[in-house]
């Protein structure tokens, strides 16, 4: 990914209600991928959940945020599935990485 | 946490050493809780982990990197516990919250 660019963090805590939870979150992560301006999504859950998502500019993270299908995901996501949550906007200043 | 602040990003996947894997890791949070400039961490693993901490600044980001015990620490990630991993370092422009 070329700098600068978004990441968004969303970190969370599930409810016990499980109700199409990960249907759906295959489902988000499918529309996401299909969205202008998107990079690349990573997700880890075990006490709590950390999703990252990451775009190319912040008018690609309004559009996928206002996207009809992801709006009822998240009035579902508030309604069943958490506990809490928070949701940061990033910009993504430098990056370094080490592979084996 | 008052905006604006620092997220670092850490995406890794493990090899299949434990070699005290865990005990680092809960003395590494200990560690840099008492560092100038931390304001939080955050961890998930499953398939990959995600940790995310919280800076007031770069500069505190900086002195973490170059603590000796922190150092350490990353030398026996690169040598024995992580197939490859990520670092960002984020400028955190924007958050909102839901709280159940």
């Amino acid at each position: 990914m070329n700098l600068p660019y978004y990441a968004v963090i969303f970190t969370s805590t599930r409810t016990e209600v499980d109700d199409d939870y990960n249907e759906m979150g295959t489902k988000m992560v499918e529309l996401a991928k299909k969205q202008e301006g998107f990079l690349a999504v990573e997700s880890a859950r075990n006490d709590i959940g950390i999703t990252v998502s990451y775009w190319q500019s912040l008018e690609s993270i309004k559009q996928w945020k206002q996207n009809l299908d992801h709006l009822d995901a998240q009035q579902k996501g508030i309604s069943k599935w958490y506990e809490n949550y928070i949701v940061r906007i990033c910009l993504v200043e430098k990056e370094y990485s080490f592979q084996k």
